[in-house]
């Protein structure tokens, strides 16, 4: 684990780096308030990038039709002139309140922030990879089962039995580029490529663009690649006495690399388990488990924050967008109020709302309304130059 | 007056085509409900045209930049595809809850409207011009007092001595106008030109474009124009007999065109009292007033309609944005709830809760949401080619 860093007091962070929360981050700016944005993904866009990239939208108002990567591209150059600090690839874990009314985030790199006001645009929550529900098997999560946000390098597959599990381009694209190294390697496993790919399917139909569908059928011809239909009942470890086939090779691989607490080796994740379509029981033997299954968005450490929920969503005040804990304000999806409806023009009033209310809790006084099209000041926030 | 035209019962009026009533139209489209929008102005846009068409907008989400008629020509192409009904240079002036939860509203030009539900999206109020504040001028509206919406035609200030009052743009192009008919007429009033044309304003000091303001110039050293500075402080009738000097044939032309009810010539207006800036009273004599005094927007009729206020607002349900009629909404500038900005971004979020509001209320049941990137349904509403 890294080790925790920790950055000077922001005015405010935004957890999120969705539509709404770059709108947040645009209307702070207008308030002369710099935002410090996280977000467990590695770029902006959050839903809107990985469920809409290329899908249009009609309802954002003077944006007659744009897709996903549009809308945010704009919003991108919308707050540009508040030249926000951005940290990506981070899960905010944990959230507390100081006795100064400031905020100290625990982020999952271990990175530290200290926050004066905290915006939650979290959407849906934070976007994970879909994981298999099988109990235990987390135990071998970064060492022989990996998910879609970290599957390894190639080279890591060397000489492994690899099961790719999934049925979309994604999955399919990874069995392909890995059995196409096979056959690069003449099937000569030391040549760095897996010693076997199967791909793991509940059932043989996939959905890919029809060129690496026609890529996967030569692969299977080839006899680099296998299919397999079943569904994931189980999985068998070495601890369990029933390892059949391993090469020395493979595991001696294994051995030198995962070492428990005490030197030996560590358990093994050796098969799966699987319910084949017809019914029959199977047994899929394996090194290494690439599960790519989507992501998906989940409320996560959200929850444990002490905030108010209702149905799993942040009860806030619709006059401002505060949560139950002064200084914490709830923007978009993820936020609760009679009316409340899940659409982006909705989360975008929100954002101002809370921008609003956090400037004038920090004026401890009303703030009067100014307008970006007659106000000198905004406009110089704004880097506009003035026309007369 | 003209005779009273009623319409078939529309599903929906909106009240005012800013660019929260062109959203509204846009979230009712998308409920299946089809709007008729009636408006003052003689053109869709409200404020935003009237104050901002060639001003920059920042804080549209998704729109970096854009000016008030570049908005209003994106949020047009947006409601295009619900095809609505529009009636310009029409001002809602009463609205009556009908007993079977209907509603009849009555035009400024004698239409009646039959709406099944109503969404005011009024804004500040309708544009109207500035009137002078001098009390009892308002029985010559019409005919010898004109305002901004409502300047005659040049030829029916053929002979007659015009005043033309202000200090913007828009009064110093109408006198240049009409004194360069007198221009052209040599000076022969029987030609169709004014007799005299005098440009008030409280001081020898006028905002308009440098071209305009030497043409001003011009005519004021040829004597086709005088200036005169002054505030009006009252006006003087020919029933206070202090008619000095009118030409007979002016006397004639008005004694035919105004008689009252018994045939006799009505009371005219001839001459206005003045403060000049050196402090004196000065006593201008005129046929005619044309008063350029801009537009503003005013609640108007609204405020009779017996919906409940708060602060000369409309008072919402900010889940719902039902006013405390059942069956009409209020959006935009115009309605009031805690936490009310008056923002754009605000009144698209309030227009969108409104039309979810009123499909809910059809229907009897809350709806589902959906949304347009992914729902068939609202995709064919919207006229657009779904893509798989």
């Amino acid at each position: 684990m890294p080790e925790p860093r920790e950055h000077p007091i922001a005015d405010a962070v935004v957890i999120g780096a969705g539509p709404v929360g770059l709108f947040q981050v645009f209307q702070l700016g207008l308030q002369g308030i710099r935002a410090h944005v996280v977000d467990a993904l590695a770029h902006a866009g959050g839903q809107c990038t990985e469920l809409y990239a290329d899908k249009p939208i009609y309802d954002i108002p003077g944006v007659p039709r744009c897709t996903g990567s549009e809308l945010v591209a704009l919003l991108l150059r919308q707050t540009a002139p508040f030249a926000p600090r951005w940290q990506f690839g981070c899960l905010v874990q944990t959230l507390q309140a100081q006795p100064d009314g400031s905020f100290v985030l625990g982020c999952s790199d271990g990175a530290q922030l200290h926050a004066r006001q905290v915006f939650i645009a979290a959407g849906l929550g934070a976007f994970v990879p879909k994981r298999l529900p099988l109990p235990g098997l987390e135990r071998f999560e970064g060492r022989q089962v990996f998910y879609a946000n970290a599957i390894p390098a190639p080279a890591a597959s060397a000489g492994l039995q690899v099961v790719v599990h999934g049925g979309e381009e994604s999955a399919v694209a990874q069995a392909v580029a890995l059995a196409e190294r096979r056959q690069c390697a003449g099937g000569d496993a030391g040549a760095g490529a897996p010693a076997s790919v199967t791909l793991l399917h509940r059932r043989d139909v996939f959905h890919a663009p029809p060129e690496q569908l026609a890529r996967l059928q030569q692969l299977r011809d080839a006899g680099l690649l296998q299919v397999v239909a079943g569904q994931i009942t189980g999985f068998q470890t070495t601890r369990e006495a029933r390892v059949e086939h391993q090469t020395k090779q493979v595991t001696e691989r294994i051995a030198c690399q995962d070492l428990n607490a005490n030197g030996a080796p560590a358990e093994r994740l050796c098969a799966l388990e699987l319910l084949t379509p017809a019914g029959q029981t199977e047994r899929l033997p394996l090194d290494q488990l690439q599960a790519l299954l989507g992501i998906s968005p989940r409320l996560g450490p959200i929850a444990d924050w002490g905030l108010a929920l209702e149905r799993k969503q942040l009860r806030v005040d619709p006059a401002t967008m505060a949560t139950s804990v002064p200084g914490i304000y709830a923007v978009g999806d993820i936020n609760s109020y009679p009316g409340k409806r899940k659409l982006l023009v909705c989360g975008f009033h929100e954002a101002t709302l809370a921008a609003w209310a956090a400037a004038e809790a920090r004026a401890g006084q009303p703030l009067p309304l100014q307008y970006t099209t007659t106000s000198p000041r905004l406009q110089e926030r704004l880097g506009a130059r003035v026309h007369e």
